[in-house]
């Protein structure tokens, strides 16, 4: 038996009503996806999921990375999955069929890599990297690129990897310093130090891809002065098939807190001076193509978040299902109770389900947003679909990681000492999780990225769009969900009166904005959180008063949704004060008055 | 160099603002604690905790604990610190001078634990418990027995454990089952397993003096039937040398997401049937035995918090200050800034400040109420200086353990990547707090005991006098942190709304007041912690008005105070609502709706 079990009925309903899920077969493209495709896709993935690959979660923890002479080898556990993986096309989903792909919608592959992540988040991340690799090349890369790389990188027999971090440049990519010499035969010479190369050096696939970003002679400075490449570890012969070992090397591998078998890796690319790469798109434009790719990995990062949650979730359910322990407070009969009787454990495992259901309803959306952007027959709603999948994006990986640690923490404390030691699994997905908010842009990032970029983006449009819709949807509310209609407005009023405050600051006010910026990120991912949940627990009664559906199911759905609303989305609004009250008090203080005197 | 500096300077201040440690050396007993041999302590305890012991915590971390046929070994870094550590009589600092204490003030000994506990938490931990052992021993033990161990447990040279956890009785303590048989010599035998004891076996100290609750024969079910018994490793000789080895064992050493170093043992008693032990106290009072210490590790507990929070902010401004890292937001110049110039970065660092200074002021002052509970020569003051340091307690645990996990976490943050690698050593305090909030009684029972007992205790005589002192305080604010009156104001009216509300449940209420209690221990926490940083800053303003002190530190006290109020005190009183909302809402979905569906 295993400790995860894939919540195919959250799943579908979040699908349906978030999602569109039923609509997607009319969109030009996702013909395929039937309503029966995709449940049966679903509940295939499931099984893999649940009964495959979430037993080696604890076991490839446990065997780590271990680096000998450049090689790389992880928990021979992975070997069947990965095998198992590609060979049942799973990684073709959503890619493109031009070159392999499924063509099914990018929603559908969302839900398929939430099991794959609350199955193994360690081993998910490396098919994170390698989509992303994907989608770079398929957006930036020439024809003759894209034939060469791309079906083998889609079926998924070769990795790909992202190389942007160096020691000098983490958030600040544009500091970054490993250098690319043009070779008379139009490839170019790559030299420098990569770290933090997440699956940068594996074994399990026969070859990798990996995406560069490098300065030519001459560049710029900053960001505008930086180009991708593509660097396989094999070089690759005109007939496709693997050639020569190219002169990039592992050299170290990172001893982490967590996800110990995704092999954190620096890669030293030229040590011999003939590391092989090859320009993807145009020369100075590396920067624009990795945002292309950026924006997807963060979502996935946001997922991370979801599923740890989930997995963590079930298992403190189930945990408190069994677990016996004191009495029941204010009953007769002193005999012990399980634990999920007891007030105190109920709130928090409340607290989880509903955190975990709201963040996932935000990802689930952001991603149809960008299905839309790209199906979607009508030229006004692909644009506004796209800038609200991109008002979105900060909020799917800020607040679903940042959930993904507060509930992960909340598992280990429903178990209490046995959440401590490490054989029960949880502190695992403690340990696990706390990358999420750091890496693809620490959520610190997000939060500018949504006060600096999103919310001016197309004059303010997209946040006004979504703070209309919310309203609209307190309008139409009518008899549902009534004592929860004064809450909502409460959020909906402080998240307006936040946004309209940041975004008149301006560019003279920007201090201030970004002062600002972590707490709006929370308050605009509740009040959407709030919003979705409450949309979904709407449907939820109309199918209950209708006899359809699993009415345990479907309770659960409204209470969570009432519970988010009365217990979380208060602690949001109280942000309104500490959000618009700008930047001079974290000034007051001198650098030397945070050092400590003895 | 090491990453830890004793904060001589804040802990003085808290000392002398908190504490009146300048009244010390007037109240009988106390007449040795003058204002220069309480310098004079710190500043050698100071040097001894960042010199001596700060350097062994990764290392210490590195080697964890292991186990070979009942021998437990520990990292070899730990000798000469436990050596020192005894030799120079750091353990007898408020130890009973009758048994080779110095009596000097529990506050005093709190400061200096702070620091044993932020240079390694994983090894301060031992002397928590063997102290606690001195305590109920102390209190409970008959007069044979406080001479035969309390002489070497006061110097240092014998150990103490706690064993109280069985497989079935963790936070329901009167479930244990451990029995004691009663032999014809007054002792009796022991058998039974405990688990989850801290330091339970090591070859640290010549002995060990295991405090062992267990069941007599015919003894009530519950906590009723719980006697407490001193089970010492070798037993003592007449003489007091040390004889044969007892019949308790040490089977297994549990592997743990932190403190590898504290050997965290299941023992096994009496696998021979001839393991002794010794009554203490009477027959079926060692539950009461037990509050008597629980007390006291609760707090000590809580100072975990302060320690690892403290620890991890020294981290974090550090390398917030070297690490150079994009453009300063809204300016001109576009060269790369320490990160400790970005804003989001300050309000990282601002918020782990503030919340450290709160809790370190509540720690600091519920010790001092145990002091003045101790020795004050008014019978009132007595009093109610108990009834207050009982209030404060949880809030001490809970708040302050709760605090020191999201410190350290903000602190992984502000490292970004390097965080989450091993080596930078801020993964280890993340890692290591994380047990805090769950042992000594999880967090959610001390918000019980907070809701349960302590605001019923004395008629609620305990939480109004508090309130009403900070009122008062409020009151006479005059022209000190004017901007901040109102918001301190409305804090207060939050904490008397919610007292009230959950002290008029009574007992058919209770359920309710259960549910609640969680939000209202931080909701309270956060109000005392603000009343207590402001008292601090209205102290620090009138210095630098009268060019007293260092500048620098006082205006950080100054800006801390009122970033708390202006930042962290509304995310509390918004929790006002969510206390009062009572529970039905926890049991509207029933348990098979918590479960998950494929």
């Amino acid at each position: 038996m295993t400790d995860y079990k894939a919540p195919l009925e959250e799943i579908s309903f979040v699908l349906e009503t978030i999602s569109s899920m039923k609509e997607w077969d009319k969109l030009p493209g996702f013909e395929d996806a039937s309503e029966d495709m995709v449940a049966a896709i679903l509940d295939e993935g499931g099984k893999f999921a649940s009964e495959m690959i979430a037993p080696t979660n604890g076991p490839c923890d446990l065997f780590g990375a271990k680096l000998n002479d450049g090689v790389v080898t992880v928990s021979p556990e992975l070997d069947p999955i990965h095998k198992a993986y590609v060979e049942n096309g799973w990684n073709t989903l959503a890619n493109n069929p031009e070159f392999g792909g499924q063509g099914l919608p990018e929603t559908l592959s969302l839900a398929f890599a939430e099991m794959l992540t609350s199955a193994n988040m360690a081993y998910s991340l490396h098919w994170i990297l390698s989509n992303g690799a994907v989608s770079a090349i398929q957006a930036h890369g020439s024809d003759a690129i894209k034939e060469k790389y791309l079906p083998k990188m889609v079926s998924g027999e070769w990795s790909g990897s992202m190389n942007l971090t160096e020691p000098a440049a983490g958030s600040d990519v544009g500091a970054l310093k490993t250098k690319a010499e043009p070779q008379e035969d139009g490839s170019y010479h790559i030299k420098g130090q990569k770290i933090f190369i997440s699956w940068g050096e594996h074994e399990l696939s026969e070859n990798i891809i990996h995406l560069v970003l490098a300065r030519t002679p001459g560049a710029p400075e900053g960001t505008r002065g930086i180009s991708m490449f593509v660097v396989p570890k094999y070089l690759v012969k005109d007939d496709g098939t693997r050639g020569e070992r190219n002169d990039v090397k592992c050299v170290g591998v990172e001893h982490k807190l967590g996800i110990h078998s995704s092999p954190t890796c620096v890669l030293s690319f030229g040590e011999k001076n003939s590391c092989v790469g090859y320009l993807v798109g145009r020369e100075n434009k590396g920067m624009a193509n990795m945002f292309t790719m950026m924006n997807h990995a963060r979502i996935m990062v946001g997922l991370q978040g979801v599923s740890i949650g989930e997995r963590a979730y079930q298992n403190a359910v189930n945990f408190a299902a069994e677990r016996i322990q004191s009495a029941q407070i204010g009953s007769k009969d002193r005999s012990s109770v399980a634990i999920i009787n007891h007030p105190d454990i109920r709130r928090t495992l409340m607290t989880m389900r509903a955190h975990i259901e709201a963040a996932r309803a935000i990802l689930y959306r952001n991603v149809w947003a960008i299905d839309q952007a790209h199906k979607s027959t009508d030229e006004e709603a692909k644009r506004l679909a796209l800038g609200e999948s991109d008002l979105l994006t900060p909020l799917s990986k800020a607040y679903a990681t940042d959930i993904g640690c507060e509930v992960a923490s909340m598992a280990v404390q429903v178990f209490g000492g046995m959440g401590y030691v490490e054989e029960t699994g949880v502190a695992q997905f403690y340990r696990d999780i706390r990358i999420a908010p750091i890496y693809e842009g620490t959520n610190g990032i997000q939060a500018l990225d949504l006060v600096g970029r999103k919310l001016n983006m197309d004059g303010g449009e997209h946040w006004k769009h979504m703070i209309a819709e919310i309203k609209a949807f307190v309008q139409s509310m009518d008899r549902s969900l009534s004592g929860q209609k004064e809450g909502l407005s409460e959020g909906i009023k402080a998240l307006e009166s936040a946004s309209e405050s940041l975004f008149a600051n301006g560019f003279e006010g920007l201090v201030d904005t970004a002062a600002g910026a972590t707490p709006y990120l929370r308050l605009f991912s509740t009040v959407v959180g709030a919003y979705l949940l409450a949309k979904q627990a709407v449907i939820a009664e109309r199918r209950l008063a209708g006899d359809e559906g699993n009415p345990v199911f479907l309770k659960a759905k409204i209470v969570t949704a009432k519970f988010y609303i009365e217990q979380i989305l208060p602690t949001a609004v109280c942000l309104l004060g500490p959000i618009t009250a700008g930047a001079d008090r974290l000034y007051e203080i001198e650098e030397e008055g945070f050092l400590r005197q003895g």
